[in-house]
């Protein structure tokens, strides 16, 4: 489409494309023209995900191939620009959050509420539909959600990963007073902690094996840290819960080793959520341990109607969920923001791109 | 007993005794002495609930009559001074909180979890038991908590009606970022502001016709309040919702209009807890609304299993539930406390006795 | 659209219109063209329900007004004549059940799965939407449900109100050998209890003052009824519960007392649902006995995502829901249809109409 | 205690009591005297338990270790001769089905109604505490439950495994039209089975190696069977679930293939339990499908609460329990009876011993 922006008319954008793996190069893309039904939005801020990085490094995510030039990036904020004939709630100027994953409404998990299952989700930077990593991008209205004025553009893009937050906290049906133990403080392992600490968990213990992040933590809600490098994980998650064990443990590590820690830390009777994908297929589980502690385990796959709640949360500001943020690149240097995630683990946590 | 405190030998010990319909004398008593599976409590702290300034003034509450001289009081906390020979997890020099119903563990509500049910629950200062306002008593060490040294004994009293508002949200499933109303900011409607704070509700609105209620509900956690001697609840609850509707409404008030605002305040599919006993059996409900709006509406019943959770919630110091004490008295002034309660509602929130 | 039906060409079809209150009319209107997600239907049986009488005697319900003539009718069933061009799951031919209410897919309501309290819904019958009292309908294809052979066209379009009870049952978290009452034996009251029977409740209590309902009752499940011509309920219910109350009462008769009874025939710790609309809006309610019971009650409002699972539930046959039809009418005998279930009461329960 | 029993005083009673690994004597011990909340039960018959067979062979089961002479038995049934002095639900001469496991009623677990998970709790025929393979035993009161006239002492013993049952598909949130897949057609699988059948579920897949097995399924509720030496068990799954999957797999088996199995056979957002302990520790286990699907899967110890609604459920006579049983023996055959189960596992399912 064609736009009036900055005082002169443009109808092509920078995107920063996936050309092959490995190489991410600024191609010239045509603005999109929103539908109907959808809003046109000038993308601000943009996070950069791990699965962004597993794409650009490996060119698949389990059955999801990267089979043409992609455009990555689903964390992401930025300002309507034009709205499309049928929408209604919303208007041009607004600062918005985006929830990247369009679902059908009409099959079987769309209408028990379970919309994150919908066989039928386009979800940007999934092949083989485009992302955010490129000045503007169509949404489908209900897709967009207005943020306060008090809000950064950088918050309302890590709306998307403390969705997975809140949700891994809703699947183990976290209480307020309860305790918590997260395997892993990587970034969704931090908004986890953010979302349990909001949600009134009292103790929340931060596992990782990296100080730097286990410090981070702090800042997002971890009452107390294991350093894996120097403490055992069952002795002191015992030590910090009298004896008892956790009532949730929530593993986003992605490892076998932090799966098999969730069910020995947790107590009788207690709940267990897997966010974490495994590099290896299948992990060797104390199926005994789950009978006799009679354990309720819940998978968490990204997060269903989170959006409106998440930015009610973050406006508190109860928790400064930016102090995550490692790294800022503009899209121009993209390819250096992939490069940097790969090489320098221990320095990065939560990296922003500025289109 | 004879017990030894404070270097000498005694066996007796004062209690505030309700002898008729408003006397209260002090009257000596026997210390009592522990059962096996009981331990002995030097009483610090109890608070005046309404249900005792109920008995004090109309000698009974519904079926509950009092028909022969009764100690009340049911909100304590003490130190331990002597324990059972069966009693193993306590020991004397312990400060505990007091749960104060004794349920037998054995009929269909206590084996569901559901104690509070219980039909031979024994508690204190409901006819016939004897409650709190003596020098000690005995309780089944199941029943009684430590609590962290950092604790006052005034908030380990506040523990037991905090503990009605942590079952009034569960109850109400309220989830974190939720929107609420609570009718009345009476002391039960104060801790349920505090619990649902706690619980990370992000919009609390504190509803009553007395300002400096309201005033203190601010400092409990109510992030907007409605004094309905202004304003209109259903409009004022609109404006703090943007037109939605609240999440949960909670009655804490037992008043009919309060549980009629319960009803259209709420949002379409939203949740309703009524903890209030009107005084009046019937109220008139608007049944159509329920349906219409398919809500959810649940009684509340004292509470069960909530104190371990109390205990961490209170140990955070995230609320300062102390700055509802309005009042402080010695046990021999206990009845001078009670016809304060009765005749100065205005200026009395929470009032505590010390044996 | 054009239509080849039965070997000739045919554009027009006849349609029993309300023209105004107490008038039904057959007239002609185009056959619908059905949308690319959409379904044409051969309409083969529709129920008449209660709220099709309503608005043909008063011209509304409650804020609902018939303001335009109006297409009633929409528990219906019937044969699939033509396919939009993006339906790939349903085919020509296929024996259907249609589920009438075409949800947004986008609202907080839709999203969180409870699509029945959807704003936006067009609902079949209910104004300004037409229903089914008509040959053909065009639908969305993903609220049409092909059944199996064995399945009449009688009982597909049963699985509307059916819907109804299992939605009842479902809110009422009715389990396996639990006990339940349903007050009112009309359409809704014996479908609920045939949900109740499917689900394993083993004593189920049907409620009415119309003894040729309650025989009927036996036939749908109830293993027990009382007429409250004949029999006090509150006795006669503790008589089959050994004393207890029953888990779950059900009210679908919208009748203040019957409300009433819920509340006094449910044990302590029970649940209660309520489906019927009072013709008066405030019922009188015991609010103290919802404290002391700490009961929950649950608005129920149609229902959502039924379909599948009430299909598979009629196909078992193991009740045969088809006993509840008393009378059945060729289209153009609507307005008699009508005005025998305004008059006749005592004698109508299900009335069936065939375009 | 002294008995007068069939006109003749009597002391002492017949036990059949595990001397050491594979050995079991008739040896005589004294009838025991109920407490004052106890009664004393003439046992009439008692089901043989893998869990008996397995202390037989191996003299343990994971920490529990038979270190001194032990009486086996736990799924009985019997008759009141003499009650406790405190004892008033219960009187001489009703028939009874028992419950075995006496939990505490004070710790975290019982007070969340989760008793199963009592640490303290004393289980018959669970070292050290003797069981049922007597003539006599005496048990508290409020785990001896009456049943109905027309309900056989067989069925009232195998209320203990068929509760297994019923708390797995409540743990597994069963609800009626559902599809169910259980692993294993030993006893625990077809109590599942039937529990399943009861509580409405429509598809109910038995899957097993035996033919002699599955054959009885047919009778316990299963609509399918599964023989995983002809047929490839997610193929037939998927056959009979029109391609999705079913809603809850429950694996009985003890098996780690089952254990993989459930995974792979359960739909998109469906649920697992786990009921069978797997000889071996660990199981390799598909996390990623666990979150891909985002599967919930509960580990399931033992049952609480489900005497009261499985004697309702099995009064019904909707499936006929009994049919599991493949052999009978007398007391003084124990070990002949222990014997058979150990080496002739095709023939037999479950055995009974009448004392």
């Amino acid at each position: 489409m064609e736009l009036d922006d900055s005082k002169h008319i443009k109808s092509t954008m920078d995107a920063a494309v996936l050309t092959e793996v490995k190489n991410i190069e600024i191609q010239k893309r045509e603005i999109p023209t929103p539908e109907a039904d959808e809003v046109l939005i000038r993308i601000k801020t943009v996070g950069l995900c791990g699965s962004d990085v597993h794409y650009y490094e490996h060119g698949k995510i389990g059955d999801y191939i990267v089979e043409n030039p992609i455009i990555l990036g689903h964390e992401a904020s930025g300002e309507i620009v034009k709205v499309g004939e049928k929408v209604t709630e919303l208007k041009v100027g607004q600062r918005v959050s985006i929830e990247p994953g369009a679902t059908c409404g009409k099959c079987d998990h769309c209408k028990e509420g379970r919309y994150n299952l919908c066989p039928h989700v386009e979800f940007l930077a999934t092949p083989p539909y485009d992302g955010a990593f490129c000045e503007y991008i169509a949404m489908r209205a209900d897709l967009v959600f207005p943020i306060p004025d008090s809000m950064s553009y950088e918050t309302a893009a890590l709306i998307e990963p403390f969705s997975v937050g809140i949700h891994a906290i809703s699947r183990g049906k976290l209480q307020s007073g309860e305790t918590v133990v997260i395997m892993g403080m990587g970034p969704i392992g931090l908004v986890t902690a953010a979302a349990a600490k909001m949600a009134g968990a009292k103790t929340i213990i931060g596992v990782d094996l990296e100080q730097s992040r286990l410090d981070v933590a702090k800042e997002m809600g971890a009452t107390h840290t294991i350093n894996l490098r120097e403490d055992n994980l069952d002795d002191k998650v015992m030590e910090y819960t009298n004896g008892v064990g956790v009532d949730l443990a929530i593993e986003t590590a992605g490892n076998p080793k932090a799966v098999q820690g969730t069910i020995t830390s947790v107590r009788r009777g207690g709940r267990v959520v897997i966010v974490g994908m495994s590099p290896q297929d299948e992990v060797p589980v104390s199926i005994s341990k789950i009978v006799d502690k009679e354990i309720d385990l819940m998978g968490v796959f990204r997060y269903h109607h989170t959006y409106p709640k998440a930015i009610e949360m973050l406006a508190s500001k109860e928790i400064d969920i930016e102090k995550m943020i490692t790294n800022q690149y503009q899209l121009s240097d993209a390819k250096e923001a992939f490069e940097k995630a790969i090489h320098d683990k221990t320095n990065t946590l939560k990296m922003m791109i500025y289109p």
